[in-house]
């Protein structure tokens, strides 16, 4: 039984009433939201440690932190370090992307460690190490039924990227940037054949359905650059997720869509309100989206801005993006950087869509503010060391600080 | 004569077409916007070095980054390096907001060595070192004098900060937060008296006059936190500052106005439309707005939100925040990090204008990018050193980066 099989028998689930007390929905509305789909509860029935999520309408907008190997960069110790930081500053979910050394004992160790849901790849290691066309799909269906039996609560799967969409792909500023999504083109491509992941969708939900993992529709032709936003080939693919979110429902496999990428700010809401008109609000995790392409090094904004929009405008599940995006593996200090603006992002769209509760902490660190308690303004940071170190630095001994000095405008007179 | 007289009686001035050269409109065009009031080009005759720069309505978005001292960190070095990585990454104007140190020649070392416009609040500097109810009028409009006889391009005055502000600045959560707003209304309360600024308004625009001055109408009310924005005191103010606005500008003074501060997003919108339909579209300078109070130490990321949002809508000159924004005065990293969230604020939204050019870069970037080509990339990325850092630090020997290492997305088959 998945959580939406359970869910549309009108049963809350022990699952669906542990979630429900982070949100600010009653258990039976979050119940209505999965049973509807336009709420998951990523939860693969072997991930013991799971404390139980939901992401969609209604819901705080959830935040994951893309951690993972390359060839280059292998340790799984360091991989266990950024899950680690990522969930101390608020990561909501974590996806394991690894490609390089021991990927599947990483995965396990991942899954065994995490209380969060855990996301993965699949068809990634399917590639590793082989020829594109040496790849075969039953090495794709391999790897995905591996990871849905290793515990992982949601898996990426690029089934919009199809024969058709080929030649849009090739009209683009930046091409194809989606890894999984470049890999299946090349293989659709290599082989002259269909994308397997479409082509055999029903056993794909056949798999999914068996430890109820939750699929997260790859958007293997989301936009690299600003320029490619909104295009036919990223039209094309969102039309046909669309479809197959509502096959999967029908399918009692509880569903996700991801979504661009790089969108300039003008296009964002277009973008958010198209997904969920045509999927009938399937949750929308988007990538960023970044909304320039000329900061590298600093992606982690362009995305904060971009993030915030689309979860102003409906999007439910922000990916974040680090410093390092574009530009290598993330480590430590850019894993806590990209969830912390990944999660302001959210924060400030849950208080601007007034959701309920929202900006408690928003009014009870300004009341501290105002009455220079500092130690309390502190512990009500998002990160409390960080503001802790700036206070120090300024060696302020008074209650102000050194911003205003004697001139402090919240003194009293 | 101001930039103002001259714009009206129909001829272009050399800093008109100086100005023009950098901007996506021709002289005369400029000329217009400037002839109406909805654009300034901040100029003191006296200000030697400055390349002249216009503010406002279908021009590029503008950055200003605050420096200068404060009492317990007064150093002339450290403020003249900030000025110079400020102006290396992009900021458009600076000011000087010392008061701390030898304030008179600090400012004057500002102005003779910065090519961009200056600025600054004059009034801190009457209300140095002294008691308030010891202030006079004339130690205020002495401070103004003497920094408009420096050469300074542009002075906040607060204005709109009155006897009637006063109880509604109580009502509030975060109460006034602006250091001269604070200052003045507390000088009120002290001496049962009117604001200066506004009771003499007369007076102040016969000094700006006098050497091209601009007024940049502070928002003394401007809220605190976001639960404070959008009120009653911050509504009162803006609506008296749009009528002193339009009466500077029958005096041919040139005029700015300033505006919040911390505001959700979702209010965002309404902000500047408010402030721009009052005002007869006076070109407006918003500090952030920050659209969330739980981030001490990352108020760069919540004030990039809010400034992308702002200047989209029609803000048109960001003034930048720092991480060390509510804590402490910033050093020369978060001069840099701030003047370049603000920068990438200000860029995003013209683009999302539609702002003729300004997706030149990206589009460039984004060909140099999809083909690997990682010198041209960087060259023109909005900083280079950080991206080559990241880029270093990845020890990739091959075109690819460690993002994706073989699997690179890029690779051509």
């Amino acid at each position: 039984m998945t959580q939406l099989d359970i869910a549309k028998s009108g049963r809350v689930s022990k699952e669906v009433r542990l979630a429900a007390k982070d949100e600010p929905v009653t258990a039976e509305n979050l119940r209505k939201l999965i049973a509807s789909g336009n709420a998951v509860l990523p939860a693969n029935e072997l991930h013991k440690k799971l404390k139980p999520l939901a992401i969609g309408q209604g819901l705080k907008t959830k935040v994951n932190a893309n951690i993972g190997t390359s060839q280059m960069n292998a340790s799984l110790k360091k991989e266990l370090e950024k899950m680690d930081i990522a969930i101390k500053y608020g990561a909501d979910a974590v996806m394991d992307l690894s490609t390089g050394g021991n990927i599947d004992r990483i995965r396990k160790e991942i899954v065994k460690r995490s209380k969060v849901p855990v996301g993965t790849v699949p068809i990634y290691q399917a590639f590793v190490g082989k020829s594109i066309k040496d790849v075969t799909e039953e090495d794709m269906f391999a790897a995905i039924e591996k990871h849905c039996n290793d515990g992982v609560d949601f898996v990426t799967v690029h089934c919009g990227v199809t024969k058709k969409a080929l030649p849009l792909s090739k009209k683009r500023l930046a091409g194809v940037v989606s890894r999984g999504g470049s890999l299946l083109l090349k293989w659709i491509s290599c082989n002259k054949a269909e994308n397997p992941l479409y082509k055999n969708f029903d056993y794909l939900l056949e798999i999914a359905r068996e430890h109820d993992v939750t699929l997260s529709l790859g958007d293997g032709l989301r936009p690299g650059c600003i320029k490619d936003a909104t295009d036919k080939a990223q039209l094309l693919e969102l039309r046909l997720l669309a479809k197959l979110a509502k096959k999967a429902r029908a399918a009692n496999v509880q569903v996700l869509m991801e979504g661009p990428g790089h969108v300039p700010l003008n296009e964002i809401e277009k973008n958010i309100k198209l997904q969920k008109k045509l999927s009938e609000n399937t949750p929308f995790y988007v990538l960023g989206p970044i909304v320039t392409d000329i900061a590298p090094g600093y992606d982690h904004i362009t995305s904060a801005i971009g993030g915030a929009l689309a979860a102003y405008y409906g999007a439910d599940f922000l990916c974040y993006v680090t410093p390092s995006e574009h530009l290598c593996l993330p480590n430590l200090q850019d894993v806590k950087d990209g969830v912390i603006a990944a999660k302001i992002a959210g924060h400030v769209a849950d208080i601007a869509k007034g959701l309920k509760g929202a900006q408690k902490r928003d009014d009870k660190i300004s009341f501290y503010r105002k009455n220079l308690n500092w130690k309390k303004t502190f512990d009500l940071a998002l990160d409390k060391e960080k503001a802790i170190s700036y206070r120090k630095r300024s060696k302020a001994k008074k209650k102000n600080c050194t911003m205003c000095g004697e001139l402090c405008a919240l003194k009293e007179l």
